[in-house]
């Protein structure tokens, strides 16, 4: 259940629906997930978001895959239920394995697991790490 | 300031030493960085921490840097920085270009904001997510 | 599905019931939401817990629409599903309009995002920003 | 320590020096944090950071300073040590008093608090909170 | 709604059945949780992840009850709903009485409340806290 | 560095000097740490959150010690820098062994993994947990 109505395309504003238009020109699919859907009430933060990922989310030194996996990495941290599913579908859906799936499960347990240690311990940063 | 002593490898046990010298000669350095000499007062933790850790960031399905840049964002999403600083400095030496810790960035700050904006709407997952 | 059986009027002891009766004269409404049923299995922390709410959400230096906005931040970037739900609920009974809401989204997002980006790259703290 | 270089004026691109000069010209001072200095580094994040954060920040339907106090609590429940340094400074700048800070202060300490009981109960969502 | 189906004892592979056969004797039951049963897609994180939660909730120099509880507010304060679940009633099972219960929710809630006024403020760590 | 003034003896009001005296006659010690002297600004507030600390941690169903404990993996997960400090300080005072903490530490580590992994998954959980 959520904070605010999904807003269909016939309850989106002309301004909603032209990103909606763009989300689905973008991704070659007439699927608008609910994300979406619950921004548009506002069509400038709709508007924006999507814009920004588009960006950040483009091929580029990462791989569209690599990014996705570390979306869902933060994610997970994160607790975001939402995030967790979606962005376990598109990795899935840019050919993640399940080999791969297992190993970005394993470096999340990892890296959880230490920085409860570390953080316990207050580990002081090491000099040699510093940036020159 | 740590909540333990930083064990020197005199002060180290032969048994938490044995696991400084696999670090050692895994890592091809002599350096030993904080976080294991604080684990050193409990051997079997360390050595059973530095063991998974052996394992689960050794290449596979996905690539050492790939591994690296993982684990950086998880530990941005727990704030927790000693291990931003060392897998920071694990990453670029695994050859993390800046181009692609830009983009690192990027992602890192548009899952946070996304996932900000999610739960806070507590949008439901849809359908099309499902796991057959 | 809670960890514990949601009290009625006719489960909650004389203690918790004397609780409940107070929320109702304070809030002018019959109903009694999960939270407070959920805690009168402990009386005691039920007393506590309201009387501090009472006294912090009260009007003072700042107007409660204004406490309940920052309520639900904290409530967001905590993942507390909940306290998501009863906080925008109480919010939108005092008053928060649509555009409020969505500048609070906004807000909340914008600054998920920079905490991210801060906190991966540890920066340090400007002097300008010390306390005299 | 910073993971990254704080870059100068002097060492800035064009494309940064750009988006300095706005942050100077918007806020009416020489002076920029070392926030906008780190993310200098890449032009483009640096320049859709600022864009986002004037849009966001600046006055409407709520004003800067309960904006501030917003963003000083996600803040706060993300642990970002420089955030919030930089937050309460702003906050304060744009005005907020002692006796408003110390109930922040408050609702943030209540806030967290019942959080945690609530996510510890798993207390449902009480069907009074649906939106119709 | 799970990112990976649930493995029946038909649908395990040889190794994550023979975890699942010593879970089963560890524990004197047949039932097998849906966490090891998710996990099974991945027999060597499932056998690396049950022989160490294995050994860190053996009796030691703290009994399995004080484990569980110091599980559960880990648990909580990262919002993990299944693992609030379960270790609330391992907690019940391995004998935590109400009384206990209600007190850790205590201990819960203070400390969630003052991590976010200590973080707020940032209060500096007092030289008096410094280990020899 | 705070973002408020700690308050010397001479600097604090007559109500929280009265509150400071109460701090030093239950623990029987002339030492203020620094959380009380910052919170020294807000009278009402260092009084409620002191007598509700003294509740909450006096001995009952369970003793001081464990909930030392459970208050330090509370923190630990938040990330309070400060609170792992004090409370890591107060289970030692209250006679935590270094087994005892070692083990402290590996439950942390264990339950930061398994929140991960569990989350990653979005196990759903058992009917089994259900509470009657």
């Amino acid at each position: 259940m959520a904070t605010v109505r999904l807003l269909s395309d016939e309850d989106a504003s002309a301004e909603a629906l032209a990103v909606f238009e763009d989300i689905r020109a973008t991704r070659g699919t007439d699927f608008i997930n609910n994300f979406w859907r619950a921004l548009a009430h506002d069509p400038q933060l709709l508007a924006a978001t999507w814009a920004r990922l588009k960006t950040v989310m483009a091929p580029g030194a990462l791989d569209p895959l690599t990014k996705e996996m570390i979306y869902l990495a933060v994610s997970t941290a994160n607790s975001c239920t939402y995030c967790i599913h979606s962005h376990t579908a598109a990795a899935r859906a840019k050919g993640m394995s399940e080999a791969q799936y297992a190993e970005l499960l394993g470096v999340i347990g990892m890296a959880m697991q230490t920085n409860g240690l570390v953080t316990a311990m207050q580990v002081p940063v090491d000099e040699e790490f510093r940036v020159e």
